[in-house]
Protein backbone atom coordinates (compact mmCIF):
# COMPACT_ATOMS: atom_id res chain seq x y z
CA UNK A 1 0.00 0.00 0.00
CA UNK A 2 1.57 3.43 -0.60
CA UNK A 3 1.64 6.08 1.77
CA UNK A 4 -1.02 8.54 1.30
CA UNK A 5 0.44 12.46 0.00
CA UNK A 6 -1.37 13.74 2.91
CA UNK A 7 0.65 11.28 5.40
CA UNK A 8 3.78 12.00 3.58
CA UNK A 9 3.70 16.01 3.63
CA UNK A 10 2.24 16.24 7.58
CA UNK A 11 5.24 13.74 8.46
CA UNK A 12 7.38 15.04 11.38
CA UNK A 13 10.98 13.81 12.51
CA UNK A 14 12.07 13.37 16.15
CA UNK A 15 11.17 12.32 19.63
CA UNK A 16 7.14 12.59 19.69
CA UNK A 17 7.73 13.17 23.40
CA UNK A 18 10.82 15.74 22.63
CA UNK A 19 10.14 19.83 22.78
CA UNK A 20 11.19 20.23 19.30
CA UNK A 21 10.86 17.82 15.84
CA UNK A 22 11.82 19.08 12.61
CA UNK A 23 9.03 18.91 9.63
CA UNK A 24 9.46 20.19 5.91
CA UNK A 25 6.93 21.28 3.18
CA UNK A 26 5.59 19.44 0.09
CA UNK A 27 5.81 19.84 -3.01
CA UNK A 28 2.54 18.42 -3.42
CA UNK A 29 0.80 21.02 -1.58
CA UNK A 30 1.76 24.27 -2.76
CA UNK A 31 0.16 26.96 -3.42
CA UNK A 32 0.68 30.86 -4.34
CA UNK A 33 4.16 31.56 -2.09
CA UNK A 34 4.12 28.92 -0.01
CA UNK A 35 2.44 25.57 1.67
CA UNK A 36 -0.85 24.88 1.45
CA UNK A 37 -2.53 26.00 4.99
CA UNK A 38 -4.70 23.50 5.29
CA UNK A 39 -1.30 21.09 5.41
CA UNK A 40 0.39 23.33 7.70
CA UNK A 41 -2.64 23.25 10.08
CA UNK A 42 -2.26 20.03 10.20
CA UNK A 43 1.07 18.99 10.94
CA UNK A 44 0.68 21.10 13.78
CA UNK A 45 -2.20 19.02 15.12
CA UNK A 46 -0.09 15.75 14.04
CA UNK A 47 2.67 17.03 16.28
CA UNK A 48 0.21 17.32 19.00
CA UNK A 49 -1.82 14.09 18.41
CA UNK A 50 1.53 12.08 18.24
CA UNK A 51 2.72 13.44 21.47
CA UNK A 52 2.72 10.40 23.97
CA UNK A 53 0.80 12.28 26.96
CA UNK A 54 -1.49 13.69 24.81
CA UNK A 55 -4.94 12.70 25.51
CA UNK A 56 -8.57 12.94 23.97
CA UNK A 57 -9.64 14.31 20.45
CA UNK A 58 -9.15 17.07 18.69
CA UNK A 59 -11.67 20.20 19.96
CA UNK A 60 -10.45 23.18 18.38
CA UNK A 61 -7.20 24.38 16.55
CA UNK A 62 -5.91 27.97 15.98
CA UNK A 63 -3.17 28.24 13.39
CA UNK A 64 -1.81 31.89 12.74
CA UNK A 65 0.07 32.55 9.31
CA UNK A 66 2.97 34.96 10.95
CA UNK A 67 4.96 34.56 7.89
CA UNK A 68 5.12 32.60 4.27
CA UNK A 69 6.87 29.31 4.83
CA UNK A 70 9.73 29.09 2.64
CA UNK A 71 10.12 25.79 0.91
CA UNK A 72 12.39 23.15 2.97
CA UNK A 73 13.03 22.30 6.69
CA UNK A 74 11.16 23.69 9.58
CA UNK A 75 11.46 23.16 13.18
CA UNK A 76 8.22 22.40 15.04
CA UNK A 77 8.29 23.63 19.09
CA UNK A 78 5.55 21.84 20.97
CA UNK A 79 4.31 22.82 24.57
CA UNK A 80 1.28 21.83 27.14
CA UNK A 81 -0.02 24.97 28.72
CA UNK A 82 -2.43 23.17 30.72
CA UNK A 83 -3.60 19.40 31.01
CA UNK A 84 -6.87 19.29 33.43
CA UNK A 85 -8.79 15.88 34.10
CA UNK A 86 -10.76 16.84 30.55
CA UNK A 87 -8.75 18.59 28.68
CA UNK A 88 -5.38 19.55 27.31
CA UNK A 89 -4.28 22.92 25.97
CA UNK A 90 -1.27 22.64 23.97
CA UNK A 91 1.03 25.60 22.05
CA UNK A 92 2.97 24.97 18.66
CA UNK A 93 5.38 26.96 16.98
CA UNK A 94 6.98 26.72 13.79
CA UNK A 95 10.44 28.46 12.80
CA UNK A 96 13.05 28.11 10.05
CA UNK A 97 16.58 28.53 9.85
CA UNK A 98 18.31 30.60 12.30
CA UNK A 99 15.48 33.09 13.10
CA UNK A 100 13.61 32.89 16.41
CA UNK A 101 10.73 34.61 14.74
CA UNK A 102 7.75 32.10 14.60
CA UNK A 103 6.24 31.54 10.57
CA UNK A 104 3.47 29.71 12.33
CA UNK A 105 1.83 29.41 15.61
CA UNK A 106 -0.81 27.18 16.55
CA UNK A 107 -2.51 26.53 19.63
CA UNK A 108 -4.75 23.36 19.82
CA UNK A 109 -7.33 21.93 22.51
CA UNK A 110 -7.81 18.48 23.10
CA UNK A 111 -10.59 17.19 25.21
CA UNK A 112 -12.75 13.90 26.53
CA UNK A 113 -15.95 13.70 24.31
CA UNK A 114 -18.54 12.05 27.00
CA UNK A 115 -22.02 11.29 25.61
CA UNK A 116 -23.97 13.75 26.47
CA UNK A 117 -27.44 15.76 24.91
CA UNK A 118 -26.95 15.90 21.48
CA UNK A 119 -28.73 18.28 18.84
CA UNK A 120 -27.78 19.58 15.70
CA UNK A 121 -29.40 22.53 14.75
CA UNK A 122 -28.22 23.07 10.83
CA UNK A 123 -28.12 20.14 7.88
CA UNK A 124 -26.84 19.92 5.12
CA UNK A 125 -28.19 22.19 2.61
CA UNK A 126 -29.65 19.82 -0.48
CA UNK A 127 -27.76 19.07 -3.59
CA UNK A 128 -27.55 16.81 -5.88
CA UNK A 129 -25.89 13.86 -4.96
CA UNK A 130 -21.44 13.02 -5.35
CA UNK A 131 -21.74 10.77 -8.13
CA UNK A 132 -24.83 12.88 -10.36
CA UNK A 133 -21.99 15.57 -10.69
CA UNK A 134 -19.02 16.18 -12.59
CA UNK A 135 -15.32 16.48 -10.84
CA UNK A 136 -14.18 20.08 -11.48
CA UNK A 137 -11.37 20.59 -13.22
CA UNK A 138 -7.83 21.92 -11.76
CA UNK A 139 -8.65 25.39 -12.62
CA UNK A 140 -5.08 26.65 -11.79
CA UNK A 141 -1.31 25.57 -11.62
CA UNK A 142 -1.42 25.31 -7.88
CA UNK A 143 -0.35 21.83 -6.36
CA UNK A 144 -2.52 21.45 -3.95
CA UNK A 145 -5.89 21.54 -5.85
CA UNK A 146 -5.05 18.53 -7.40
CA UNK A 147 -4.83 16.91 -4.44
CA UNK A 148 -8.22 17.02 -3.35
CA UNK A 149 -11.40 15.93 -5.94
CA UNK A 150 -13.98 19.11 -5.61
CA UNK A 151 -17.87 18.57 -7.11
CA UNK A 152 -19.48 21.82 -7.06
CA UNK A 153 -23.51 21.92 -6.80
CA UNK A 154 -22.76 25.66 -6.62
CA UNK A 155 -20.61 28.45 -6.47
CA UNK A 156 -17.97 26.93 -8.80
CA UNK A 157 -15.20 29.90 -9.33
CA UNK A 158 -15.58 31.69 -12.41
CA UNK A 159 -13.17 34.06 -13.61
CA UNK A 160 -13.97 36.47 -15.47
CA UNK A 161 -12.17 39.78 -17.50
CA UNK A 162 -14.52 42.36 -15.94
CA UNK A 163 -15.47 42.97 -12.41
CA UNK A 164 -18.89 41.45 -12.15
CA UNK A 165 -21.09 43.87 -11.02
CA UNK A 166 -23.15 43.78 -8.34
CA UNK A 167 -20.16 41.46 -7.11
CA UNK A 168 -21.21 37.26 -7.39
CA UNK A 169 -22.13 35.61 -3.95
CA UNK A 170 -19.39 33.99 -2.01
CA UNK A 171 -20.96 31.48 -0.99
CA UNK A 172 -19.91 27.41 -2.41
CA UNK A 173 -21.76 24.24 -2.03
CA UNK A 174 -19.60 21.26 -2.72
CA UNK A 175 -18.53 17.60 -2.41
CA UNK A 176 -14.86 17.35 -1.34
CA UNK A 177 -12.27 14.33 -0.91
CA UNK A 178 -9.11 13.88 -0.86
CA UNK A 179 -7.28 12.59 -3.97
CA UNK A 180 -6.93 9.91 -4.23
CA UNK A 181 -9.53 8.88 -1.61
CA UNK A 182 -7.95 8.19 1.89
CA UNK A 183 -10.05 7.39 5.41
CA UNK A 184 -10.84 10.51 7.05
CA UNK A 185 -9.32 11.26 10.13
CA UNK A 186 -8.26 14.48 12.22
CA UNK A 187 -5.39 15.25 9.70
CA UNK A 188 -7.50 15.35 6.57
CA UNK A 189 -10.59 17.00 7.93
CA UNK A 190 -7.82 19.80 8.81
CA UNK A 191 -6.59 20.27 5.81
CA UNK A 192 -10.41 19.98 4.60
CA UNK A 193 -11.22 23.07 6.50
CA UNK A 194 -9.21 25.03 4.45
CA UNK A 195 -9.57 23.45 1.48
CA UNK A 196 -11.51 26.39 -0.31
CA UNK A 197 -10.80 29.05 -2.65
CA UNK A 198 -10.42 32.34 -1.41
CA UNK A 199 -14.00 33.26 -1.40
CA UNK A 200 -12.95 36.82 -2.31
CA UNK A 201 -11.89 35.50 -6.39
CA UNK A 202 -15.38 34.10 -6.72
CA UNK A 203 -16.98 37.22 -5.16
CA UNK A 204 -14.86 39.92 -7.50
CA UNK A 205 -14.06 37.22 -10.18
CA UNK A 206 -10.42 37.18 -10.33
CA UNK A 207 -7.21 36.53 -8.28
CA UNK A 208 -5.38 39.25 -6.64
CA UNK A 209 -2.83 38.95 -4.14
CA UNK A 210 -4.20 36.79 -1.11
CA UNK A 211 -3.66 34.65 1.92
CA UNK A 212 -4.77 33.55 5.25
CA UNK A 213 -3.50 35.16 8.02
CA UNK A 214 -5.71 33.02 10.95
CA UNK A 215 -7.91 30.11 11.14
CA UNK A 216 -10.06 28.20 13.33
CA UNK A 217 -11.17 24.95 13.13
CA UNK A 218 -13.70 23.37 15.67
CA UNK A 219 -14.24 19.46 15.97
CA UNK A 220 -17.87 18.07 16.75
CA UNK A 221 -17.00 14.35 16.07
CA UNK A 222 -15.23 11.54 17.79
CA UNK A 223 -12.40 9.68 16.75
CA UNK A 224 -14.37 6.87 16.65
CA UNK A 225 -17.31 9.20 14.24
CA UNK A 226 -14.48 9.95 11.68
CA UNK A 227 -13.07 6.18 11.70
CA UNK A 228 -17.02 5.19 10.97
CA UNK A 229 -17.16 7.76 7.80
CA UNK A 230 -14.76 6.11 6.20
CA UNK A 231 -13.85 7.44 3.02
CA UNK A 232 -16.49 9.26 1.60
CA UNK A 233 -16.76 12.65 0.38
CA UNK A 234 -18.01 15.39 3.06
CA UNK A 235 -20.40 17.89 1.85
CA UNK A 236 -19.44 20.95 2.50
CA UNK A 237 -20.52 24.74 2.59
CA UNK A 238 -18.25 27.91 2.11
CA UNK A 239 -18.85 31.53 2.80
CA UNK A 240 -18.01 34.61 3.37
CA UNK A 241 -19.54 37.72 5.19
CA UNK A 242 -17.49 40.86 4.42
CA UNK A 243 -14.63 42.11 2.55
CA UNK A 244 -13.62 45.65 3.86
CA UNK A 245 -10.60 47.68 4.57
CA UNK A 246 -7.74 44.77 2.78
CA UNK A 247 -8.87 41.93 4.80
CA UNK A 248 -11.93 39.94 4.46
CA UNK A 249 -13.43 36.31 6.47
CA UNK A 250 -14.60 32.88 5.68
CA UNK A 251 -16.76 30.31 7.31
CA UNK A 252 -17.04 26.48 6.40
CA UNK A 253 -19.47 23.53 7.33
CA UNK A 254 -18.10 20.26 6.84
CA UNK A 255 -20.66 17.24 6.86
CA UNK A 256 -19.94 13.83 7.05
CA UNK A 257 -22.28 10.38 6.67
CA UNK A 258 -26.13 11.16 7.61
CA UNK A 259 -25.48 14.67 7.42
CA UNK A 260 -23.62 14.73 10.74
CA UNK A 261 -21.69 17.99 11.55
CA UNK A 262 -18.18 16.83 11.43
CA UNK A 263 -16.20 20.64 11.58
CA UNK A 264 -16.93 23.93 11.38
CA UNK A 265 -14.00 26.67 10.56
CA UNK A 266 -13.37 30.45 10.52
CA UNK A 267 -10.61 32.25 8.77
CA UNK A 268 -9.63 35.92 7.70
CA UNK A 269 -7.49 36.55 5.03
CA UNK A 270 -5.37 39.69 3.91
CA UNK A 271 -6.21 40.89 0.08
CA UNK A 272 -5.49 43.67 -2.05
CA UNK A 273 -8.06 44.46 -4.13
CA UNK B 1 -15.96 61.68 35.18
CA UNK B 2 -16.27 58.50 36.62
CA UNK B 3 -14.10 55.43 35.21
CA UNK B 4 -16.56 52.93 33.68
CA UNK B 5 -16.20 49.38 35.21
CA UNK B 6 -14.65 47.91 31.93
CA UNK B 7 -11.56 50.16 32.42
CA UNK B 8 -11.16 49.20 35.84
CA UNK B 9 -11.91 45.35 35.15
CA UNK B 10 -9.09 45.12 32.66
CA UNK B 11 -6.78 47.35 34.08
CA UNK B 12 -2.92 46.55 34.29
CA UNK B 13 -0.05 47.19 36.47
CA UNK B 14 3.58 47.13 35.68
CA UNK B 15 5.59 48.31 32.44
CA UNK B 16 3.73 48.11 29.34
CA UNK B 17 6.50 47.16 27.71
CA UNK B 18 7.71 44.56 29.50
CA UNK B 19 7.73 40.44 29.46
CA UNK B 20 5.08 40.64 32.25
CA UNK B 21 2.13 42.45 33.68
CA UNK B 22 0.36 41.78 36.64
CA UNK B 23 -3.99 42.05 36.50
CA UNK B 24 -7.02 41.34 39.14
CA UNK B 25 -10.37 39.86 38.56
CA UNK B 26 -12.81 42.15 39.06
CA UNK B 27 -16.24 41.45 41.28
CA UNK B 28 -18.31 43.55 39.10
CA UNK B 29 -17.63 40.98 35.98
CA UNK B 30 -17.98 37.47 37.47
CA UNK B 31 -20.08 34.48 36.44
CA UNK B 32 -20.31 31.09 37.95
CA UNK B 33 -17.08 30.17 38.99
CA UNK B 34 -14.66 32.68 37.75
CA UNK B 35 -14.45 35.70 35.47
CA UNK B 36 -16.35 36.46 32.66
CA UNK B 37 -14.33 35.83 29.69
CA UNK B 38 -15.26 38.77 27.57
CA UNK B 39 -13.23 40.70 30.61
CA UNK B 40 -10.36 38.00 30.54
CA UNK B 41 -10.59 38.32 26.83
CA UNK B 42 -10.74 42.00 26.72
CA UNK B 43 -7.37 42.20 29.46
CA UNK B 44 -5.61 39.98 27.27
CA UNK B 45 -6.18 42.51 24.42
CA UNK B 46 -5.19 45.30 26.38
CA UNK B 47 -1.78 44.11 27.15
CA UNK B 48 -1.14 43.96 23.51
CA UNK B 49 -2.97 47.60 22.45
CA UNK B 50 -1.03 49.35 25.47
CA UNK B 51 2.52 47.52 24.23
CA UNK B 52 4.93 50.74 22.81
CA UNK B 53 5.86 48.83 20.07
CA UNK B 54 2.51 47.61 19.07
CA UNK B 55 0.94 49.18 15.55
CA UNK B 56 -1.94 48.31 14.01
CA UNK B 57 -5.49 47.49 14.65
CA UNK B 58 -6.98 44.20 16.31
CA UNK B 59 -7.68 41.58 13.51
CA UNK B 60 -7.95 38.66 15.12
CA UNK B 61 -8.05 37.40 18.66
CA UNK B 62 -8.24 33.90 20.21
CA UNK B 63 -8.53 32.97 24.08
CA UNK B 64 -8.39 29.61 25.47
CA UNK B 65 -9.65 29.44 28.78
CA UNK B 66 -7.70 26.60 30.25
CA UNK B 67 -8.87 26.42 33.83
CA UNK B 68 -10.73 28.43 36.28
CA UNK B 69 -8.76 31.79 36.92
CA UNK B 70 -9.40 32.13 40.93
CA UNK B 71 -10.59 36.01 42.69
CA UNK B 72 -7.22 38.04 42.49
CA UNK B 73 -4.23 38.88 41.16
CA UNK B 74 -2.44 36.77 38.16
CA UNK B 75 0.14 37.88 35.59
CA UNK B 76 0.29 38.45 32.29
CA UNK B 77 3.06 37.64 29.86
CA UNK B 78 3.02 39.27 26.63
CA UNK B 79 5.50 38.01 23.56
CA UNK B 80 5.72 39.47 20.13
CA UNK B 81 5.91 36.40 17.99
CA UNK B 82 6.47 38.12 15.01
CA UNK B 83 6.40 41.36 13.41
CA UNK B 84 5.95 41.66 9.76
CA UNK B 85 5.59 45.47 7.89
CA UNK B 86 1.74 45.04 8.02
CA UNK B 87 1.18 42.98 10.48
CA UNK B 88 1.96 41.77 14.06
CA UNK B 89 1.62 38.21 15.89
CA UNK B 90 1.19 38.06 19.81
CA UNK B 91 1.13 35.58 22.53
CA UNK B 92 -0.02 36.32 26.01
CA UNK B 93 -0.49 34.14 29.16
CA UNK B 94 -2.18 34.27 32.03
CA UNK B 95 -0.54 32.47 34.92
CA UNK B 96 -1.87 32.75 38.85
CA UNK B 97 -0.33 31.80 41.94
CA UNK B 98 3.23 29.93 41.83
CA UNK B 99 1.95 27.51 39.19
CA UNK B 100 3.62 27.64 36.03
CA UNK B 101 0.82 26.05 33.95
CA UNK B 102 -1.45 29.17 31.80
CA UNK B 103 -4.80 29.41 33.24
CA UNK B 104 -5.45 31.14 29.86
CA UNK B 105 -3.93 32.09 26.71
CA UNK B 106 -4.54 33.77 23.87
CA UNK B 107 -2.81 35.17 20.65
CA UNK B 108 -3.47 38.44 18.95
CA UNK B 109 -2.66 39.97 15.68
CA UNK B 110 -3.04 43.57 14.79
CA UNK B 111 -2.41 44.55 11.44
CA UNK B 112 -2.35 48.03 8.86
CA UNK B 113 -6.01 48.24 7.47
CA UNK B 114 -5.88 50.11 4.70
CA UNK B 115 -8.64 51.03 1.76
CA UNK B 116 -9.73 47.83 -0.27
CA UNK B 117 -12.47 46.57 -2.31
CA UNK B 118 -15.28 46.52 0.49
CA UNK B 119 -18.09 44.32 0.19
CA UNK B 120 -20.76 43.66 3.31
CA UNK B 121 -22.66 40.51 2.16
CA UNK B 122 -24.99 39.80 5.47
CA UNK B 123 -27.51 42.60 6.81
CA UNK B 124 -28.58 43.10 10.69
CA UNK B 125 -31.62 40.69 10.28
CA UNK B 126 -34.74 43.25 10.85
CA UNK B 127 -35.40 43.99 14.44
CA UNK B 128 -37.80 46.30 15.98
CA UNK B 129 -35.60 49.87 17.50
CA UNK B 130 -33.81 50.06 20.71
CA UNK B 131 -36.36 52.47 21.52
CA UNK B 132 -39.57 50.28 21.43
CA UNK B 133 -37.77 47.29 23.08
CA UNK B 134 -37.96 46.76 26.84
CA UNK B 135 -34.65 46.32 28.38
CA UNK B 136 -34.48 42.66 29.40
CA UNK B 137 -34.28 42.43 33.77
CA UNK B 138 -31.39 40.88 35.13
CA UNK B 139 -32.08 37.23 34.70
CA UNK B 140 -29.68 36.04 37.30
CA UNK B 141 -27.22 36.59 39.98
CA UNK B 142 -24.13 36.78 38.42
CA UNK B 143 -23.08 39.99 38.33
CA UNK B 144 -21.50 40.62 34.52
CA UNK B 145 -24.39 40.52 33.57
CA UNK B 146 -25.64 43.58 35.13
CA UNK B 147 -22.84 45.41 33.14
CA UNK B 148 -25.18 45.39 30.03
CA UNK B 149 -28.24 46.18 28.79
CA UNK B 150 -29.86 43.36 26.74
CA UNK B 151 -32.77 44.38 24.80
CA UNK B 152 -34.52 41.15 23.37
CA UNK B 153 -36.26 40.86 19.62
CA UNK B 154 -36.08 37.09 19.86
CA UNK B 155 -34.50 34.19 21.48
CA UNK B 156 -35.00 35.70 25.43
CA UNK B 157 -33.73 32.81 27.53
CA UNK B 158 -36.41 31.09 29.28
CA UNK B 159 -36.56 28.51 31.56
CA UNK B 160 -38.47 25.63 32.17
CA UNK B 161 -38.80 22.91 34.68
CA UNK B 162 -39.37 20.17 31.58
CA UNK B 163 -36.78 20.02 28.87
CA UNK B 164 -38.99 21.76 25.48
CA UNK B 165 -39.58 18.86 23.09
CA UNK B 166 -38.56 19.38 20.67
CA UNK B 167 -35.65 21.64 21.76
CA UNK B 168 -36.28 25.51 21.39
CA UNK B 169 -33.99 27.58 18.80
CA UNK B 170 -30.51 28.63 19.88
CA UNK B 171 -30.79 32.03 17.63
CA UNK B 172 -30.90 35.34 19.97
CA UNK B 173 -31.65 38.64 18.06
CA UNK B 174 -31.17 41.44 20.16
CA UNK B 175 -29.54 44.96 20.58
CA UNK B 176 -27.08 45.29 23.19
CA UNK B 177 -24.99 47.95 25.27
CA UNK B 178 -22.78 48.79 28.26
CA UNK B 179 -24.53 49.63 31.44
CA UNK B 180 -24.33 52.68 31.51
CA UNK B 181 -22.87 53.53 28.48
CA UNK B 182 -19.57 53.67 27.00
CA UNK B 183 -17.94 54.77 23.71
CA UNK B 184 -17.16 51.89 21.52
CA UNK B 185 -13.55 50.45 21.27
CA UNK B 186 -11.75 47.00 21.03
CA UNK B 187 -11.74 46.31 24.38
CA UNK B 188 -15.64 46.59 24.93
CA UNK B 189 -15.82 45.19 21.41
CA UNK B 190 -14.58 41.80 22.47
CA UNK B 191 -16.02 41.59 25.53
CA UNK B 192 -19.45 41.87 23.58
CA UNK B 193 -18.25 39.42 21.79
CA UNK B 194 -18.62 37.11 24.66
CA UNK B 195 -21.77 38.89 25.97
CA UNK B 196 -24.59 36.00 25.22
CA UNK B 197 -25.88 33.78 27.55
CA UNK B 198 -25.09 29.92 26.78
CA UNK B 199 -27.06 29.09 23.44
CA UNK B 200 -27.75 25.54 25.52
CA UNK B 201 -29.77 27.06 28.23
CA UNK B 202 -31.80 28.40 25.50
CA UNK B 203 -32.39 25.13 23.73
CA UNK B 204 -32.90 23.14 26.96
CA UNK B 205 -34.91 25.43 28.92
CA UNK B 206 -31.76 25.48 32.15
CA UNK B 207 -28.92 25.95 33.10
CA UNK B 208 -26.47 23.14 33.58
CA UNK B 209 -22.74 22.97 34.00
CA UNK B 210 -20.90 24.92 31.48
CA UNK B 211 -17.99 26.82 30.48
CA UNK B 212 -16.35 28.82 27.20
CA UNK B 213 -13.14 26.82 26.54
CA UNK B 214 -11.98 28.84 23.21
CA UNK B 215 -13.09 31.81 21.75
CA UNK B 216 -11.93 33.59 18.56
CA UNK B 217 -12.87 37.36 17.29
CA UNK B 218 -12.78 38.71 14.42
CA UNK B 219 -12.57 42.50 13.85
CA UNK B 220 -13.90 43.80 10.86
CA UNK B 221 -13.76 47.43 11.40
CA UNK B 222 -10.68 49.94 11.93
CA UNK B 223 -10.30 51.79 15.38
CA UNK B 224 -12.01 55.14 13.18
CA UNK B 225 -14.72 53.35 12.80
CA UNK B 226 -15.59 52.20 16.27
CA UNK B 227 -15.03 56.22 17.73
CA UNK B 228 -17.01 56.96 14.89
CA UNK B 229 -19.69 54.70 16.00
CA UNK B 230 -19.80 56.03 19.90
CA UNK B 231 -21.76 54.95 22.24
CA UNK B 232 -24.69 53.51 20.79
CA UNK B 233 -26.38 50.01 21.25
CA UNK B 234 -24.97 47.29 19.23
CA UNK B 235 -27.16 45.02 16.97
CA UNK B 236 -27.05 41.53 17.51
CA UNK B 237 -26.91 38.16 16.63
CA UNK B 238 -26.09 34.83 18.47
CA UNK B 239 -27.01 31.28 17.40
CA UNK B 240 -25.54 27.72 17.73
CA UNK B 241 -24.77 24.50 15.41
CA UNK B 242 -24.22 21.91 16.96
CA UNK B 243 -24.24 19.78 20.32
CA UNK B 244 -22.27 16.86 20.95
CA UNK B 245 -20.85 14.63 23.19
CA UNK B 246 -20.40 17.42 25.70
CA UNK B 247 -19.42 20.46 23.99
CA UNK B 248 -21.03 23.08 21.76
CA UNK B 249 -20.86 25.70 19.46
CA UNK B 250 -21.58 29.39 19.61
CA UNK B 251 -21.69 31.40 16.69
CA UNK B 252 -22.01 35.95 17.55
CA UNK B 253 -22.12 38.49 15.10
CA UNK B 254 -21.77 42.74 16.01
CA UNK B 255 -23.22 45.10 14.14
CA UNK B 256 -22.93 48.75 14.57
CA UNK B 257 -24.34 52.30 13.03
CA UNK B 258 -25.77 51.72 9.75
CA UNK B 259 -25.72 48.21 10.09
CA UNK B 260 -21.90 47.70 9.49
CA UNK B 261 -20.42 44.31 10.60
CA UNK B 262 -17.54 45.28 12.82
CA UNK B 263 -17.07 41.71 14.49
CA UNK B 264 -17.98 38.07 14.24
CA UNK B 265 -17.13 35.68 16.98
CA UNK B 266 -17.42 31.66 17.46
CA UNK B 267 -16.49 29.74 20.28
CA UNK B 268 -16.82 25.97 21.82
CA UNK B 269 -18.30 25.05 25.10
CA UNK B 270 -17.86 22.66 27.77
CA UNK B 271 -21.28 21.26 29.29
CA UNK B 272 -22.68 18.38 31.15
CA UNK B 273 -26.51 17.75 30.30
Amino acid sequence: MTTHALDLATALDGDPAGPERRARTSDAYWTFIGPFGGISAATALRAVLEHPEREGDPLALTVNFCAPIARGEFAVRLRRSRGNRSSQHWSVEFTQGESAEAVLTASVITAARRDSFSHQRVDTPEMPAWESLAPAPNPSSLSWVSQYEFRFAEGKLVLSDTPPEPPRSSRSLLWLRDAPSRPLDFLSLTAMSDAFFGRLFQVIGRVPPFGTVSMTTYFHAGADELLAHGSAPLAAVADARVFHRSFGDQTAELYGRGGQLLATAVQVAYFRA
